[in-house]
């Protein structure tokens, strides 16, 4: 399990195109992410093509890394699907980290880029996607091989300042 | 890494203590999180005390199994400290993913309790915590031993009609 130690942000890809069968593992874990009353309101557009993923990289500075990235995942909630509709942002959120970790164990590297609940970034981002309304776009995730096969690596990030006992 | 398939949320549990050195594992799982600008916006209280678990499985109908559990995680975020304040809750979120996921890796089962944005909640278990107005009470983890060993197990959760390429 030392897939969440050494998970990092990953921003600098390889040639390599990311195998299908690895893209099914990816959102098959994805889709194990734990969800609210099990409301599961996720989709997911996977962008592999060429002129797509260029389009994406222009929407925002946090994105630059598309221009590169041989794949994204763009993680959406389905808004009318809901029963636990305040809860759906932790729910996607799950199945992005989720995606993320998986991506370790298939020697890929990721990085998660915010977009909800940034208008801005979510209607650009819908628009080039055809997203119909009733879907909100909540990350998009750059998925590719590192150029540097070391980039997934530990890094000590535990504080123990931030951790309290039985109060405040 | 089977972790990710076969977490299950997990809600009755033997009396079995978790171990100080599987906290800590829990904790510095929960640090690895990836969060916005790396603005790492967690705190986290670990609550063991039986009183204080007690008093924290009145506040709200989803948080019951802590009157059996041995042990809760209650994740907070620093609204003092954000980069990118509109991110803490995917922060945070990723953070209580790798806690769930270590678990399993633990023998551990849990059961993550939504808790933000409900008002209502937030300010209960603040209360009982005594936690200072700059946090926020974001999500409540419930930890401990499966009554049933197998609870943690594959439930096949793929769906392709979730799925699409290059558009919607």
């Amino acid at each position: 399990m030392e897939i969440i130690n050494i998970r990092r942000s990953v921003r600098s890809y390889s040639n390599k195109p990311v195998e299908k069968e690895k893209v099914e593992l990816l959102l098959r874990a994805a889709m194990q992410a734990p969800s609210a009353r099990n409301q599961q309101p996720w989709h997911f557009i996977v962008v592999d093509d060429e002129e797509t993923l260029q389009a994406l990289a222009t929407v925002s500075r946090n994105v630059q890394m598309l221009k590169e990235a041989p794949l994204a995942i763009i993680v959406l909630i389905d808004s009318e699907s809901l029963t636990a509709p305040l809860m759906a942002p932790q729910d996607a959120s799950a199945a992005t980290q989720n995606i993320l970790l998986k991506a370790v164990d298939l020697d890929l590297g990721t990085c998660w880029c915010g977009v909800y609940p940034r208008e801005e970034r979510m209607e650009a981002l819908a628009s080039i996607l055809n997203v119909p309304d009733r879907f909100q776009v909540f990350s998009l995730i750059a998925v590719g091989y590192p150029k540097d096969k070391a980039a997934n690596r530990f890094v000590d990030r535990f504080d123990p300042a931030r951790v309290h006992y039985n109060k405040f």
